[in-house]
């Protein structure tokens, strides 16, 4: 659908509701926001806003909430403390279109509604994710799990694009040929198609599980390129309900865990004494942790 | 909240918006629907309408869902083959008040968002289920499941009514004095509170799941004051997404499971064979179950 | 593993207990059942057998399952009226090698618990499903789904597996050589590999969830490859739990869903009236499923 | 059942299995461990130990679990990382009797398997939870959400107690009033029964919800009531998977959140900085909070 076409759709769909409203959701809504090469957002439905949340706070906390006056609190407060059920009184749907392997694991979130293309019943669109240059060094130089300890040069980026275009493009070629030339189901055609082709889903999630997805996907362990949808989705969260994206990067995105053991530690710096890795009592995996998650580089060394 | 307070809040949060709208739906929108003594049913929010399901259909099926071009005759299909997901991307969200003993039906189904009023936080109202005279003698004459050998006399459904006002009644005034004078807590004082009592509760699902609710809870062997809700919901579901009402009356609600061995024995007998429960090999039980199924009453006597 | 180290391991880990146990269970636990080309399937582990079903069924129905006296007669009722809670009493965890495709299938299946094999963390080996020449050709012959006007011909069957051949081992040597000669990342070589390579899983599940997933995966119109897992998996409910798995086959998997318009001409039927797809009231398609489900064709030609 | 018939089911039902076992679980199977006046847990089966989550960990994350060589600091490391999915590995059966309020929290846990014994089909007994004297002041000195300032003394908690039993024993006798001489309903009698009320229920987790429910039901927030049995599953897990009672207490259990602010907050302490609520940013509610998760009301006065 071409982006004028979205337009027109926009304007003819306009129609009175009672329901809440989020006026910043309404100027994206059907938008197609572009993701990696061939990818894409589109939010296409949503339910309630942040005043929904606080709205089903006050039946449940009932008294309780009376002291936290304002919405904003309420809902710093509930986030805060764990309170999640309040949060699952959103609601947002949104078409996504992304590489499978992403899509193996956006699918692991289970608590979630999902229409995903069928390429037993459909033929898949000669579309595969291909790494831009920079990203295929950056990748290599900051991941810890592959094998990066070479560096990796330009020369070298160069060759892994081309590879992947090549395999991409012959294991498409072949897939038309199967298809076409030799009668070949879909379902069994498609099984030579690399991961890195193009599927699209609807895909329909209540906020508290949208904010654990992007807990776990926004997160610097998550792989580049669905970390690229997550922030994506972050800032239509912060469209969406401003409070409640603010209390969770505070209180949750950007939060840390730290253990009984380690807030003894803290203690015993505040009292002045050197903590050091060996008299910490921690593993070096853990130490390491806790001086990041508290920030003590300045403190410890 | 008053009825045309209500009406005024209707008028005051009518808004512009994008997202599919079901008229229907927003006549109802914030109502209270009054249900048995002291409950009601109120729409607050909705998410998506038949329109959705097609929508989120076409992507999965593809190139299969072409041949089936109206949405009516698509949704029919879908009902029908057990194509549940599209069905899953609408979502309504209901304020519920209802007896306790109901709410505890209720929450076993477990794939769905609530809120529900906390007796921990807040004084419960003095308000509890008392069943209508007529209910009673009702209930006592067609329930399998009690003890209704003795037919119910009129007399005896106004004792009970009024064992069920003494009960309730002293339980409540026991509840305000242990709080008032006695400075318990709320969360030991209201244990003496019967099941009857109201509860409220915003209560959150996808389309597809409140379906299965509506198929187990509007079903003859419900309780009858779970069903008095689900036969309501019911009719918000025709309000609602009007094809996917008359699919699920039709195929799912209205419809009945035959095992291998009865389709054998009504092959038999439009072979002109006669039937007994005695020549079929089933169980008293299930051959019951196969006479009411398929309606033969008048083909096996 | 080797299957002596299996049988060794089998005889090393022999312990008492006091759960109980199922003895069919006991004799194929930990041996790998051959799937596919390169699959597998290995019972890890189980929780409960038949009468861990009837005892749970015992607490909730209480008075009403005295009547049902044997344990099998009670698995019938329970599985014929949609009393689901007991068979989720009964769980299985399962060690399962299988395409990615099929991998992508069975993820839908969200009551689960599921440890997948990371291609970010570890190296894929170089094993990719090649279908049979014979499967290739009843597969194309009998889908619907996908373009079988053609005759399948073993010439063309087999140039089909020569090109899978080469494109799953052109993309494998590429993905060795962007590792080991390129330095790229685990996560990003591996998005080159086609969705025919080889993962494997630990998945767990209760039995009224796994027997969902049979109703759906063993179904005609399943994908043939997950379907062969389906049926090995049935054969390992027989072992496991006999009485649910008559129930099953004979009340839901065998079973028949006839909607009352249905049940209607099937009374026609039986009045003696001819009934044909004209006279019926019903879509073409829906006529023959109706045709199909009580296997009237004799009836109606 | 009595405990030596248990004993004497212990030694009959003895068998080999080939599956992991948990000797410290064998020992306590099917012993009812009493919990406050009529209540038990008991537990009824359990799968897997502190083995199947490393063996199902260095499946999903292979190579990178290799470097955690002995399985006590792999568990530690999921707990710590948050990878939940092997925890999900282990799953355990309880047979819990307690009350209905307990209970209606209990089922909030929406992550299980439930068989609740059923007042519709079956007479519930003479029951009801009567806390004791001592409880009832201690509950409402502590109690923040209840109306606690005018202190409890022994004699407000013994007429407390009188009104509690006197409620609930004429609440029985009516009902047992209503089902025999009355010809009432089970399903109506049971409505005037207060929440006090004792029920049963079988109940099926995995151990990450299992966990889940810990933190959450074993909290100080937490209704006493609801805690003591939380407390007593706490040592259960003990005794069942070792390694993981000892990373949940450490990295969970007793594990602190704190914000980004917060961390900022602690840096200033450590760099020698008096903080107070007035210059910390905080409200006075997120100081208290923050004083507590990091115990430093000795730096701060």
């Amino acid at each position: 659908m071409q982006e004028n076409d979205i337009e027109k759709m926009r304007e003819e769909c306009k129609s009175d509701t009672l329901r809440v409203v989020s006026p910043e959701m309404e100027k994206i809504l059907y938008k197609k926001i572009p993701m990696l090469d061939h990818g894409f957002i589109r939010v296409i439905d949503y339910m309630g806003t942040d005043a929904s949340i606080v709205q089903a706070a006050r039946v449940s906390y009932g008294v309780g909430t009376k002291k936290v006056q304002e919405d904003r609190g309420l809902i710093n407060y509930l986030m805060r403390h764990g309170h999640t059920t309040p949060f699952e009184m959103c609601e947002i749907k949104l078409h996504v279109k992304m590489p499978i392997f992403v899509m193996r694991h956006w699918i692991r979130h289970r608590t979630a509604n999902v229409n995903e293309y069928s390429a037993r019943y459909s033929v898949l669109n000669n579309e595969f994710y291909i790494p831009e240059l920079d990203q295929i060094a950056r990748q290599s130089e900051t991941n810890k799990q592959g094998k990066a300890d070479v560096a990796m040069d330009q020369a070298k980026a160069r060759e892994i694009v081309d590879i992947m275009n090549e395999v991409s493009g012959n294991a498409y070629e072949k897939y038309t040929h199967m298809l076409n030339d030799l009668s070949l189901t879909r379902e069994l055609a498609r099984t030579i198609l690399p991961v890195s082709v193009y599927t699209e889903v609807y895909w329909k999630i209540d906020l508290h599980n949208l904010l654990h997805f992007l807990k776990l996907r926004a997160d610097s362990h998550a792989q580049y390129e669905i970390r690229c949808y997550a922030n994506k989705i972050l800032e239509i969260v912060k469209a969406w309900v401003p409070f409640t994206y603010d209390a969770f990067m505070n209180y949750r995105k950007n939060s840390v865990s730290i253990s009984q053991k380690c807030v003894e530690l803290n203690k015993r710096m505040l009292k002045g004494e050197k903590i050091t890795q060996e008299n910490s009592g921690l593993s070096k995996g853990e130490w390491q942790e806790f001086v990041n998650a508290l920030d003590l580089s300045d403190f410890v060394n």
